[in-house]
């Protein structure tokens, strides 16, 4: 058992990146600005920022492990899946749950919040 | 660390079960249909549904770490708890947490996100 | 991979702390009683618990990975911040998710479900 923790992107709040034991958990994503659009635009959004972190870890799109997803209004479920379906690798969909459920501001639709496998650390055979 | 992951039951959408490093995740678990009863039948459902989750995934009831509760209407909490009480092994209880939460349907009540540990695997001397 | 799940504090519905694989699990933490404060109280006593029940498992509030925060009223979210960034140590701050939900009893403001990092295993050279 290795005891080391790494962060990226700290402030007093939180990590948006936080890895340990080969996995890597983000903060819940959701889109940034005051002129954010619809479901459809607020989830391409936050998959790219998922992106993003999920390379900076290491990891990738096509290593979730589990999706928790956060909307404003679960009748915008058909209309966040078609982005996540058209975003998400053949075969690699992770174990999900979506839910209802208020956001920090009023005008964020969706939030998703991941865990991800690192990718494998190569080691030179000796 | 292995960098491997495993997954059972996986659409376009996401995977029933997931498994990397001894830890099996499971998709948020529902009843499913039209005419699904009421928060005592919705539960022992979704308990159903994940004994052969994890069954299928090399775990078990009486191995589950973290369970995460949404009831669409938080006053269910005690008939869902009085099935959850009578399912669950004496001395396994995991970390649980419960919020009331509109779930993908209107007709669903509970939806049940559990983590559990795989049984160990046995490797023989050689 | 070990396969041992150690629990503490177990009753027939949750146990407060569950660990395994080096990662402590805690059930989602609540202020207790009827006279239970408003939310910078609440956040106060939440945070107090979870230190409470770390240090117990081994870690620490600087260990921690993830923490998902439900309030009942999202418009608490900078009251509920103010308690946190005080109490947080510089530089460990956690992945973290932040969402408006209706908790088990009515007059609870604020959950607060964590998991994190125990401390290293020292082993004696040999």
């Amino acid at each position: 058992m290795t005891d080391s923790i790494v962060r990226h992107h700290t402030n007093a709040r939180m990590s948006k990146i936080v890895q340990a034991q080969g996995v890597v958990h983000l903060c819940g994503q959701t889109a940034v600005g005051t002129d954010i659009g619809d479901i459809a635009g607020q989830t391409r959004e936050v998959l790219s920022r998922i992106d993003g972190l999920l390379t900076e870890a290491g990891s990738s799109r096509a290593r979730i492990l589990t999706a928790t997803i956060y909307l404003r209004d679960v009748s915008d479920f058909d209309m966040m899946n078609a982005e996540w379906e058209s975003w998400m690798p053949s075969g690699a969909a992770p174990a999900r749950t979506t839910v209802e459920a208020k956001l920090a501001s009023a005008n964020l639709l969706v939030e998703i919040t991941v865990t991800a496998l690192q990718a494998s650390i190569m080691t030179s055979p000796d």
